[in-house]
């Protein structure tokens, strides 16, 4: 399989062109050069063609890429063809925020369960979605197949509530609790901290 | 300046070790080898050494990092002892939960003011804050020295948002809307996109 000897650096850099060429696509536009794609994500033309060179030929020399093309070919090998159910864990401020977000049905997912520990919220409305209760999640997760969760709680209860998910099967989290946490192996963590990003620019500044 | 010769992809592990050893200070460790902070952060002791050899001498051979001591020599390098005052710009659903984000101050934070183009917003209380024009913010920002935004507009006005704020003086963003802006060169921008890490993830499920 290619996910093994893809660097994961190069796969963190595929939902950005994807996003690009999704973009691209909406504008009508039909095909994209690897430097105006460059320009357009701050990448240079070299490092955009090594990384696709890794899953195949896609551009051609002088003509640059197909946008539609390379878009549908890069949903594929981020398996994301599909929609992917999504379970998300917590509905405090962001939680909620999150689980009204209408940009993930578009990019391959959909938050199909939302959960909460505080009993005034289990039973309420969120979205189109209603609260469960947490001491729930195993059997939905497990019943339900599904692979990926959403953590929005605390971080006093990010390592607690990751715990559970793995134990039920989830096998992809996107943490946004501020604290890193420790999962088995084959399990993908993903973090979300704005604090980490601030930081970063504040370096330059 | 030290900026120019670190790669930047050192700079962006510094605010994880930096949320880790914040972390361990609070759990009131107050040694830490290279090799436990490698663990907990799923990076190797040998990478974690190199990049902190960028900076100085932080630890002993034998002995590990003094918690507190490396932690606020981060602070430092990442400038970020002082607290920066921060506009946000768009206070729809996710802006709303940024606002009343408490994670912020304790990293070096602080949203001074919210604004909206809203009519039926500005002028209304969101976390201690009354929501501001959006007419209002060059002058906001010029006058009160801003350098820092998080951006949490749509992305079809996010372009704008953006070239608005860099008019006036803003050096570093945070964008949430969910597409790539152009920015001069010297301005700093950091995307927030769960899509994007999402689709990370699948590529290996």
């Amino acid at each position: 399989m290619e996910a093994n000897k893809v660097p994961d650096i190069v796969v963190g850099r595929l939902p950005i062109y994807l996003r690009a060429l999704t973009y691209l696509a909406e504008q009508g536009q039909a095909v994209v050069s690897s430097q105006e794609l460059g320009q357009r994500l701050g990448i240079s033309s070299a490092q955009i063609r090594k990384d696709l060179s890794h899953f195949g030929e896609f551009g051609k020399q002088g003509t640059g890429y197909e946008v539609a093309y390379l878009r549908d070919q890069l949903r594929r090998i981020l398996q994301i063809e599909n929609r992917w159910p999504v379970v998300l864990v917590g509905c405090g401020a962001l939680g909620t925020a999150l689980a009204y977000y209408q940009g993930f049905r578009a990019k391959g997912f959909e938050v199909v369960a939302v959960f909460d520990n505080d009993p005034n919220k289990i039973g309420q409305a969120v979205s189109d979605k209603v609260i469960m209760d947490v001491a729930d999640l195993p059997d939905y997760v497990r019943n339900n197949a599904i692979k990926i969760a959403i953590v929005a709680v605390p971080s006093s209860a990010a390592q607690q509530t990751v715990d559970v998910l793995v134990s039920c099967g989830i096998k992809a989290i996107l943490n946004y609790a501020p604290i890193n946490v420790s999962v088995p192996a084959g399990i993908q963590v993903q973090y979300i901290d704005p604090s980490v990003h601030l930081q970063r620019m504040t370096f330059y500044l």
